[in-house]
């Protein structure tokens, strides 16, 4: 049976900066990526949100970034390979423990804003990222873009890894994502990127921006949480995908 | 055979901004207390500190403190009981993963500054900080300030529990520290230092700022790294304790 | 002619993380306190605040408080006199230069949460934050709690002072703000406010919550601008100061 | 008569993290760039440091960066223009106040690190600095890399400039420093940078790394604080200036 998980980035709050809808996200995946303190979060929302996520039996990943909460993480800093390594497994860690005190465990890594598009293309620092997580836990699943740098150093670790692909973003010939800046990156109409989603997952294909048939693996779907209209479209995206006989959830036999 | 704990806070570097003698002061103690990133440390130092802690065969602890970088983890900020449970967690959390990665583990955890000051009076957060020990691994031993509120409320919790002096500083007829504001709270003779110490280990005395004997359990010794003479004394005093057949090391089984 | 100001803290966003409503509150407001950076508030939001705040013609006052973002500088942190006395010129500098950069300038400094909690109370806070404000510039008037330490520090060193007053908050005999942990510290019957406050301004007292009245001067009333229902009160409080023949605007003359 | 003027990055610490030797380096040197908070110091070292430098008669100049003070400022980060403004102006302003309750004021600004790099190549970084340093005072000198954008963008708003040069690095054809990663970068011979020094400033030309003779003018040279080989360079230098004829101080009248 056809599978496909969904994915949202959740517990982005921090102190009392409240962003994000998490307890009604929560009803509508089945992975969910928590800030780790870093790029947003902080220990007490770590902790309320892997006991809400617990609670709705949504899987809990770490979501490391870097350590930017001013720029949320989605700047690009020049950071080594060495440290990459360094700060993803300790973020990792520290979601870690507080899962274990919940009684709960964290079952995959996605890299977070920059540090997940430096990832997606920068063979180094994908490799000082999937070393980390096989170096702290083996079991791990990894979360990337669907055929970049990032889901290659998994695999060459032997990691389990996740292919993520956006609904609601056209793709280049090379599979990589059409930058924002260009007028043709999003797709508005909900009708057609569920389509296109639903053909990712029974085919392993999407059409590119220039008309072209390419090969795009769809193990996961990033879920966005922060607007209203993204929660309509989750919910219509998971009918769909049940009429389609698609089963919500994660496809991989975790280790 | 008698037996006693050196121990001594490192990987407090951060950035390019150095301090201690780490790779010097490694050699002369049991039992590393290693920054977790909020009042010192970074993942870079945190990794490099607990590869030459394992490197010297030095026991490795979590030193968790407040989220005050600035003030060195030294000023005390009101914070509820909840969120230090949280905050010890994530830090344990933390360097346990940079300790995982480097094939060596986390067994010890001594709270930082004054945050130890903190949960050696007040029994509410002395809960928190031992509970969090508890629910992140109840094999780690808990560091503290001999005879305080943080020793029993490990020992109600079931967890090992170190029970630490100071060779350096007096003691009031409660068993508190003096405080660094009163002239009497230094011992600045080495050879008075030692010989206080040693009666703590063998007869579990001191003598208390008003001349009277109180109960002093002495599992382990704090090491100071910071200073040049700090490191005199640990040598003179390790010889002292050989001279007098007390074995330097743990005495406590760890679980 | 009576007058009384009314103030709002303002600029409280900080990165993506947004909160407040201050372009709707600067309709109904005649002194903005503007976040500096410390507890929240960023160069941007700094810049941009300034600019609406100028645009309404609302007059610009530095909010200094803790370093202390992620508990929104309302946690009490032990700092001595002379780093509050650093922090509060180093804050009152930044927002001085964004203010110039925009044809504009600081008016004001009220102190941010337990910033200015201690300095209500604690004369030697207090002295550092009048000379602070007396030395980065004479001309600054200093708001704080009225009748507090805090404005005994600001008068003493020759300094304009506006003693604010709190319309939904009941008063202890000593003029002091009932502690929100009491069930009567709040007033929620908006009209039983607003003839509070008329009467603070007219007659110069106040019933306090055992019955008898204190002197209680009323220069400037705290609006609080993050909940809809606080813009209503400050609408209907406007209204009813008009109907009195109240001027809303500053009643003293600025240096 | 000719003259130069010697510069220095202080104040450099934070919180309880010493760096630099700034009581020694102040006796040698003509003006001192002040760390602004941002990727290093603090508000205490700021006062301490303005205190220090007016004490020495050594004038006082901001020297903002990157809000990175784990990186040190050293750390390329994609800001926006208009962010780089706002950040500048915060800094400056920041030690402006310091400056002004110390008796004395800020008279250039620097920019440090990774942001001095950049303004000094990328011309919308460069017009954001210098339009930032004239909005908030048009009587502030601007530091910069001596030929390089930041310069020009900086005369084209009319400011004072100051041409840094770097006696202890080497330069290509096309006035840019040789990169740090290139074995050619250092010039270890202190002869040699000294005798190239006193070039630049007679001749206003430098020999490059090709052998040509580029344009160089030095108005004034940044002297490396941080080792003891350091000071013993700008002892010597200083020597060499004086038996040159060259005046030890600002060559330009300030406004």
């Amino acid at each position: 049976m056809l599978s496909v998980d969904l994915n949202c980035d959740l517990g982005e709050s921090y102190g009392i900066f409240k962003i994000g809808n998490d307890s009604e996200v929560l009803k509508h995946i089945t992975s969910a990526n928590i800030a780790c303190g870093y790029h947003a979060g902080d220990h007490n929302v770590m902790m309320e949100t892997v006991k809400m996520a617990k609670a709705h039996g949504v899987r809990i990943g770490a979501h490391p970034g870097f350590a930017d909460l001013h720029g949320f993480g989605r700047r690009e800093m020049k950071i080594s390979a060495e440290e990459i390594y360094n700060l993803i497994i300790y973020q990792i860690g520290a979601l870690s423990a507080i899962a274990k005190a919940c009684g709960t465990r964290v079952v995959h890594v996605k890299p977070h804003g920059a540090l997940y598009n430096i990832a997606s293309k920068d063979k180094e620092i994908a490799d000082a990222v999937a070393t980390a997580v096989a170096d702290v836990d083996p079991s791990l699943t990894l979360f990337g873009l669907a055929g970049s740098s990032l889901v290659k150093a998994g695999k060459e670790r032997g990691l389990l890894v996740a292919e993520e692909v956006f609904a609601d973003r056209t793709y280049q010939q090379d599979g990589s994502l059409t930058s924002r800046t260009q007028s043709n990156a999003m797709i508005h109409d909900p009708d057609l990127a569920i389509s296109r989603v639903i053909r990712m997952i029974r085919e392993g294909k999407v059409e590119s921006v220039d008309g072209t048939d390419i090969e795009m693996k769809a193990d996961t779907i990033c879920i966005h949480g922060d607007e209203p209209q993204a929660l309509h479209f989750a919910v219509k995206l998971k009918a769909a995908l049940r009429a389609e006989g698609i089963q919500v959830g994660r496809g991989w036999d975790e280790k």
